[in-house]
């Protein structure tokens, strides 16, 4: 695995640590306390979210440490008092997390991660745990729709120029989980060892003194089973060209502007009509998930998805927050808690969850206990998974085998989803979140 | 200045690559070639953009190297030849780079970064350059709008849970170079000296078992002047407890959810009535320059910016393209190229530009020059800055000092603007773009 979040702890916001240092003041800094994850609601008209992100954020809390430099930056601007140094210099966080697997479907108050720590450890991971898991669970929800969309015609991740260049190399591995088959990312393929891929742009074209230049050193140097973007000046005498000098072995040709439907249909039969049966339709330009739909009936072979997936077609944050919903008072008993303000009520209480299944293993319901495991009626599945049991980070999370253990866990949670989570249009979730609040 | 972007050139498109081993392959790599980074159009409706992230660009540029990391990488996963694998080890870019400064405003076509190098080192940069620009503009043209609808009111960036924790610090740093006097960001902090703000959370007053505890030791711990936050039960109580415990130094309270307009008149009438002229009142709560604009007559004296500037406010990337409009031939002389494909149209040629302004300073259009600068009027402003002359960085763009150069820019930039840059209402760019193509 490689390792690039070597520096995390400074990856939050202010207000941590000065409530840690008025925490520590008080003495309420080690009262024993549960924090919990959740969206209050997804994405307008979205009908499930997918969880993403849990594997990379599992890295950084291992590297969630202080050291020279970010205490330095602290005691000069005077972020903190010494006592709060002397308690971040000797930071590791040593508690438990729990939650859904990554690629798990999550929907309204599914509590996604459970933190359990002293106030300090918990408290200082908020900013962090959120950004991780806001910013990947947006881009799996969405680029979820778009291999939903696709119907099994491979889906290429290919926005990074779309977006910061590290959120490029998160978007890529969340694509993945979710079904993409491979990224244009090569820091997505070096961190995580998932596929990349790529070709040439019009750039590569224009460089040379003619299209038959370029598409001739394209062939050479990459073989007659590359892809040819055949729509720098005009596409028609570009199939052709590009299949003189390929033959029937070429591999595929890229669309990249225009009528991306009318375009397929002309190019598939020119290319059928040169011999080139073979040769596949690769089309890119702005494609969302609707227009993944629109081309379901065009003869296109993949897509390759950019500006879209990386801004969360639409909803580019997951809109999770992380609330303190339990904590021990002075007599060590815990006593459950939440904000009572207007708008953003939360409920208070350590949750547990399973997904309830029909027992045809359909999902029927998302049963979430408050202080208690809900009961299990036979066909249900248990949701919540440990990741850190007192500061030990659990094996099979992190790094490239996460990303295939998410994979699968994708797969299998959209597998027993009622039909209606591929619908694209507006709508309420596909299964209803239910409390079950008294105690077992 | 603080380093982190050790490793960025593995942070681009696989295709990029692709292209280079077969241009290297046919001998046009090394043709002399000049790259546009600009946006064909503004996000919907918007009438200016502001340019971001060319200091972080820069920094990353020089650290864009191949080690034996990224390089075994490649050979392993047979991404390029052994030609293009020690191209690339020995790569470090050696030609120049043009640009508007940081913090300018931009306009539709624009040329907001000229890249002059051989093929190959123009090429291999494009998804780096894409993704910093688009990513940082997009922040720093929607928080320039927050800014502006604040009217002079302090605005504190804090948004760094809702994206990418990485991108998180360029927004932070994109947003303060707008005119945000702080970020809630600490590692923003540490890297570019801007100012970092937080005082408490919710779970900070749930932790204590009295709002009063959690008020008391906050106020030991961090001052009178720290900043309450009084909406985690009842805002009245809150008011009159901080009061109370704090005397008329209390800083701040923060509101943070319900109907701001309402409570700020109230919570402003209750401080003065108990003798707290002083205290001021912070807003939060899902705001965007909708909302600070709706605020203005409110007796609100900061405000707190998070989720809509982090995702663009609604345009989360800004669209910037990168192409190749000039390039030398067979012959050693110049060529302007452009795709002639639908739809997504380019102007080839070596662009210049200035800000034309009337005698009284006011700017009335975007000049681009194509392969000649634009006449100066007497009146006008040059925007083309050199940031890389033949490899080597030029002074002042990058790390703190550049943040601080880009934040005079802005105020230079907007001060000059039509009046109408304001305009919170969908409109037209408040200047034109304009082309001279006669050769000077």
């Amino acid at each position: 695995m490689i390792s690039i979040n070597s520096r995390t702890s400074l990856l939050t916001d202010h207000y941590e640590l000065t409530m840690l240092q008025a925490a520590l003041h008080s003495g309420a800094a080690s009262r024993p306390s549960v924090f919990e994850a959740f969206a209050r609601r997804l994405p307008d008209g979205r009908r499930y979210g997918i969880v993403g992100g849990t594997g990379r954020l599992l890295e950084g809390i291992a590297n969630f440490r202080f050291s020279e430099l970010e205490l330095g930056f602290l005691e000069q601007n005077q972020v903190v008092n010494r006592q709060t140094l002397d308690f971040l210099a000797n930071f590791r966080f040593s508690g438990s997390i729990y939650g859904y697997a990554e690629g798990e479907a999550y929907f309204p108050n599914s509590p996604i991660l459970i933190v359990e720590s002293s106030f300090a450890e918990a408290c200082i991971l908020e900013t962090y745990i959120l950004s991780v898991l806001n910013h990947d669970s947006a881009i799996a929800s969405a680029a979820s729709r778009m291999t939903s969309a696709a119907s099994g015609r491979p889906c290429i991740e290919m926005g990074s120029r779309r977006t910061h260049e590290e959120a490029a190399v998160a978007a890529a591995r969340a694509a993945v989980i979710v079904g993409f088959t491979a990224t244009s990312n090569l820091e997505a393929g070096l961190r995580y060892g998932v596929k990349t891929v790529g070709t040439a742009a019009h750039s590569f074209t224009l460089l040379h003194d003619s299209e038959r230049d370029a598409f001739r050193a394209q062939l050479e140097s990459q073989g007659r089973g590359t892809t040819l973007l055949v729509d720098t000046y005009d596409v028609v005498s570009a199939v052709r060209t590009a299949v003189e000098l390929a033959g029937p072995e070429l591999g595929a040709v890229r669309l990249d502007s225009g009528d991306l439907i009318a375009q397929a249909h002309e190019v598939r039969a020119l290319l059928d009509s040169l011999g080139n049966e073979n040769t596949r339709i690769v089309v890119t330009s702005d494609l969302d998930e609707y227009a993944i739909a629109a081309l379901a009936a065009a003869p296109v072979d993949s897509y390759g998805v950019g500006t879209s997936l990386v801004t969360g077609s639409g909803a580019p944050t997951a809109g999770m927050v992380y609330k303190l919903v339990s904590r021990a008072g002075a007599d060590g008993q815990f006593v459950s808690v939440a904000k009572a303000a207007k708008n953003k009520t939360s409920v208070g209480g350590r949750k547990y969850a399973l997904r309830r299944r029909s027992p045809q293993g359909v999902a029927v319901a998302e049963v979430v206990g408050i202080g208690h495991r809900p009961q299990d009626d036979g066909d249900d599945r248990a949701l919540m998974h440990e990741f850190m049991i007192d500061g030990v980070l659990q094996e099979g999370w992190t790094g490239a085998a996460g990303v295939s253990r998410a994979a699968s866990q994708y797969q299998e949670s959209i597998a027993e989803l009622p039909s209606s989570w591929r619908r694209l249009q507006k709508g309420e979730p596909v299964i209803p979140t239910e409390y079950e609040s008294h105690e077992s």
